[in-house]
């Protein structure tokens, strides 16, 4: 399983009950946070993401929508006992706030936090389930977008089958892995008996805060699901060039150009109540493009 | 008119809804800002505090549930159009912080954040409405409490007789300052006959987290309005202690010692979900006690 949830799916200034930008991929039983707005920790609360099963932190940029929610986040991951290691991916000038701030308060957080600066292109994350890379985007400061690809997901359970052989509930997780059954007396279940064949690897495409680049479009070439930023309506696509954003038709654009089975548009500026606009006019170039609405998951 | 109201009353972690550390203070038409934890800007919004009234900000000590909320605050007034200039007094050390976080992200306040580092006890702020004062109290780390005391407060208009004499509304603000009234033939209304004398100047002390020491109630001595913490119910003295907060009883203890006329607690602890016990416990002690209330103003 490959989604994604949005906690915040504004930008700059907190408006009409909408937050600054974070979002949580869940790809099969692992959590990833993508970027981390102020209030990400209680969104985290009233939309009961476990956090514990976040191991990976991808933080795109350095303007403050995008992260000032992310040192209360650990140090609250700190006060809750967590041991575990957590990776951070971040724009280098982080390591050093996150520093003063912990020198500051007297503070030592009591796990792991390893500090992967973000450099170049390229793999962060691989794993036997996942590959998870980088890549730049066209932003006023050093920015990043970031890709999720499945590589072997898991099969499909019957469970109906399974219990017909008698296995107990506690091997499902491992028949989904693709693994045997063996019982006591040292039968073997195979276990195409009773799981389906995995559905085909996903991917998931996270292109940060952007102008338009075409360039674009050949780095999230052909992802399943893509979230691309939409700060502005068509109208207002000088003042989103200007700022180093993107209007509804440049996102959908993009998508067509890099033909993506769907869109996900957000980011959306706070002069903006209603959001239908968006869709709407995304729509008119790619269809298949829903908004990003906060407390929403989006199976990819 | 002083009043505060409490925009987060609990203490390290937000839970059960209720934020981290942050209230202001309306003294006639100026607001003050006494920490800021995150989400604090969220809360302003909810609770419709104008911002733009908001002149000086107050941090007690840099442990994050009392100013991770800063910065996003004070980007979001840049990104707000302020001009006027906006005096922040806080430890030392934040200066670093937000000057990193400014660099980061490729931003300059479009205001004049002035920043008063907080070293010694005494007078921050005088006008001829009001001083305002800090004093040390006793944390793990720097930590500072704060007074607030009307010099002159305003006189209480009589409208009815006012308008009996003609005065037009747009001179009412100026009638509560005690100015006399000019009618345009050159006649004197003298501001005793539509005003009454103005109340005793009020003052409220915010005595920030602190472990019990009765030095503290020299310090906030005969104040109208003590808001002292009560991390912890009274059991939990030894824990309280060990990490320099304050229990319902130590809390209450104060405000004996102090002779307040009220005692306002709160930074709960998060372990706590119902608070009736805290206000239980310290009555016992202090019976003019109320527990603070996230959205509510308590007029002092």
């Amino acid at each position: 399983m490959l989604a994604v949830t949005i906690l915040g799916n504004n930008s700059a200034i907190p408006a009409f009950d909408r937050h600054p930008t974070a979002q949580v991929i869940t790809l099969d039983d692992q959590l990833f946070l993508v970027d981390c707005g102020e209030g990400t920790q209680m969104q985290m609360s009233k939309y009961k993401i476990r956090r514990s099963r976040i191991n990976h932190i991808f933080i795109s940029h350095l303007h403050g929508d995008h992260y000032f929610g992310l040192i209360g986040l650990l140090t609250s991951m700190g006060l809750l006992g967590r041991q575990q290691d957590l990776n951070l991916y971040a724009p280098l000038p982080l390591r050093e706030i996150f520093d003063l701030q912990l020198k500051a308060a007297d503070t030592k957080l009591p796990y792991n936090l390893i500090f992967h600066p973000l450099q170049q292109e390229g793999t962060l994350v691989k794993n036997s389930r996942c590959e998870i890379s980088c890549f730049r985007v066209f932003h006023r400061i050093e920015c990043w977008g970031f890709i999720f690809r499945q590589i072997k997901p898991l099969r499909k359970l019957n469970p109906e089958k399974a219990r017909e052989y008698e296995i107990p509930a506690s091997f499902f997780d491992r028949l989904k892995w693709g693994e045997d059954y063996e019982t006591r007396s040292g039968t073997i279940i195979k276990n195409a008996l009773v799981t389906d064949e995995a559905p085909k690897p996903k991917s998931y495409a996270y292109s940060a805060d952007t102008a338009y680049n075409p360039v674009i479009a050949e780095k999230v070439k052909s992802v399943d699901l893509l979230y691309h930023e939409t700060t502005y309506l068509q109208d207002l696509e000088e003042r989103a060039s200007k700022r180093f954003h993107c209007t509804t038709a440049q996102a959908a654009s993009i998508a067509l150009q890099a033909g993506v089975r769907k869109l996900l548009i957000g980011h959306f500026s706070s002069k903006y109540e209603k959001l239908d606009d968006f869709e709407r006019e995304a729509r008119l170039i790619f269809p298949n493009t829903d908004t990003a609405v906060e407390g929403v998951t989006y199976r990819v």
